[in-house]
């Protein structure tokens, strides 16, 4: 289960840009360590160890001034970089009044943080994410605290088992349709990619409401995990129109972005934002609120899963035949945990 | 104190049986172990630990259906035996595929479970106690959650003298009456009998509510400790009718049933029922309602000395001359862990 | 930091004397140790181990009886000594039935314990505080329950250099001022003393409002630790009438006792009294007022802190400029611990 390890040396979603606005900071933890992300009153965005060199306080406590960040007990001043800028009645500051600076990328209105060693990381890793740039789509975000450990957020969305029995009361639909559709799992080299495709079935209420189907449609859905986020697009399209051949704007599309940075070995922060193409009608506020819904449910079964895996974390799992996505994912980030060994 | 261990192969009251109906679940945990009390829609009662092969998900969270439980993240359902009955979109179940079932005996309105050895669970073995399917008696059941090992339940009950400290203002009664008083203390072969008798004596305020006395009474106390449960009859006749050669109908009685499971090390399940033979004018209410007030006071006790013993586990206990009854039941359970570490 | 370990030998301040009346008891953690403080009925203090030696039962929680306090659970009653006096139903108590009591003292409105080796307990070692019993002052005091280290409690004391910054809207007061006023720090045999003279300058509100001061003050902050307490000296007198060289009843004066014992680890008992010279026009109440928002201000600063020792604490701290007084203070401290080692 690799309960207990994160990895390293990858760009994690730290928040949502607009979240952080001049002149305002936020304390969260990301593996275990305390960082402070703050933007500088010019606009910068930063993050650093949230622990005075001083006497340990937590800078996220204390205010911005300027392009700094000062602790609230003492005054000591804090650059981007982790610099000591100012020391109250004293002259000269050592070069080691230095807090760790962790890179920090602002890019598609997400803020991303590498978390590992700070000569590895590099700008062309940074996840691309061009649906928040993109004027045919609106989007809405969200931050879910998630009682469980980051693998089982990732099992969850790779999966679309669950979906009749977690959320049969909302985009769950007909078990049977679901049963008989056929999962693809294809491993990437950069993640995996898991998709079914539904042609000619009926649209679920969501999509009826939303685009005003009034036949059969061509329905997908396709899941991209790559660490640690996961793309997922699903949608349809009138029968017969192309959607499997890449024409589907003519269609209802939804493409959630589900950004998943390890907390503890037992929480979890979840960005995740949720984008579509119905601009009008107030179409973008209600994929987005049932989406939240949908998502909710799911946060209630990570947390019951993560009280038995803490309780037992020696006991084995068993794959059933609809885990191929899961397990295809599962030895991807293997492989990843095992060349972070190595190197 | 033996604070860390449980015995293991012994029947332990998993609940009252009125308290599953047909269709429901109950989670609980049992000597550190998850487990799902459950009742299918035809009427059996089945106790499986409380997580499912595949995803660890506690079952407890999903729905009985029919004969089975499934469990509500992926569909999979287990029959009362533990063997997985059902795997969606998955024609062949392997042997495997299977959980830990335990023991359950529905009898005398009780449910008891073995979560020893499995192949030393002998039904013959299941105390006895008729009073609950007797009618000359009507009883009501409660649960109360101890903050405190099992232990320390059972010293408190096999203890008459802490009556008049604790409960001064409900049974205590006359503190030097209970000084007074001997007390019997008898090994027997399956437990450890505590008696007192206090002949020609005041009855307290309650017995005569009850009971209706207008003299004096021969009034007794009798507890019977038999792993890991207790029942104690007391109660009061006319003084000289007979009550010491066995002959109560015409007196009052009070039998309680007191079943000791424990939690954890520091926590149990206590369930406990009051029966009385005085059927009319709402007595069995009042007798319930009285008890249950009683045993309340009981339950902060344990939770304070809990609470010391936690903090230091390694420093002795010293007893005095009233323990003889309590020293006999420590004894006695000494012996029962001494039996299951050779067997 | 020495963030584990108390000193032993030293005299800590258990509680005030007057919230502790005869009849009464209050249950408190000293150094790790459940302690009862109780007075008789007679009107002595005591302080023993919070735990019956028959049955763990926490004294605390049962009735000081004349000259005893008595168990809830079975009746066992104890001395102030330590020795039982009282088993129901038993007549002769072993000597061995005993519990550990500290010596406690009672001097200056204060209650005194003597935490670590009994025969070392020298009356002598008492810290003084002539304040409480002087009628020119009138004094309040409070009790603050701190969620960190001793020491963290400590090192706020001593330093005056987080005052423009925590402080800043209420005794802060200009910054500039603070920076250009040089401490001084001083170890003396049984302690540190530092301390501030600001002569010929302008009064702060507080001091304007309780003295009626109308031009400008030579003005002063002394500091003294002496394990484990601290004394506070400020005020102000007009300028040039005196001051630093010891007159100063004709001035404003505020004499801060602070006295610091460690619970746990990573919690402390703050007990603190604030007294004042200006007994007139509520003056007393409204400075322990002003003083009890600004010190809640600092128990905020320490839980903070706390929580980032607590997550890394092996992690070094680096002193700056401003910290010559607290560094004297643990250098002090940490002589004191070589003592009790050696020793």
């Amino acid at each position: 289960m690799g309960q207990s390890a994160f990895l390293q040396n990858v760009w994690y979603v730290a928040g949502f840009a607009k979240d952080l606005r001049p002149g305002e900071r936020i304390a969260r933890q990301f593996l275990n360590q305390p960082v402070v992300l703050w933007r500088s009153e010019g606009g910068m965005a930063y993050a650093l160890e949230d622990r005075c060199i001083h006497r340990a306080m937590p800078l996220s406590s204390g205010p911005v001034v300027g392009e700094a960040i000062r602790c609230p007990y003492h005054g000591l001043e804090f650059a981007g970089n982790g610099r000591c800028s100012r020391i109250p009645a004293q002259d000269k500051i050592p070069d080691t009044a230095k807090l760790r600076a962790y890179p920090l990328v602002e890019r598609q209105g997400l803020l991303w943080i590498w978390m590992g060693e700070t000569d590895k990381a590099d700008l062309g890793l940074v996840p691309d994410y061009p649906v928040h740039d993109d004027p045919r789509y609106a989007w809405r975000s969200s931050y879910f605290h998630v009682a469980g450990n980051w693998q089982l957020l990732v099992d969850n969305l790779m999966d679309l088992s669950h979906l009749p029995y977690i959320h049969a009361n909302t985009i769950g639909g007909n078990p049977d349709l679901h049963f008989r559709t056929k999962t693809q799992s294809q491993k990437l080299p950069h993640g995996v990619r898991v998709s079914r495709h539904m042609p000619d079935s009926d649209p679920p209420p969501t999509y009826i409401a939303a685009a005003g189907f009034t036949g059969k449609v061509d329905r997908w859905q396709e899941i991209e995990f790559e660490p640690v986020m996961i793309r997922i697009h699903t949608g349809a399209c009138d029968a017969g129109t192309g959607a499997y051949e890449g024409a589907r704007d003519h269609g209802f599309s939804m493409l959630g972005f589900h950004g998943i940075t390890p907390e503890t070995e037992s929480t979890t922060h979840y960005f995740w934002s949720m984008a579509t193409n119905i601009l009008t009608d107030g179409i973008p506020d209600v994929v987005f609120e049932q989406t939240a819904a949908t998502f909710q449910e799911d946060m209630e079964v990570l947390e019951l899963q993560q009280q038995r895996l803490s309780a037992f974390p020696d006991r084995p799992l068993i794959d059933i035949a609809s885990d191929v996505g899961g397990r295809h994912t599962r030895q991807f980030i293997a492989k990843c945990f095992k060349k972070e060994e190595i190197a």
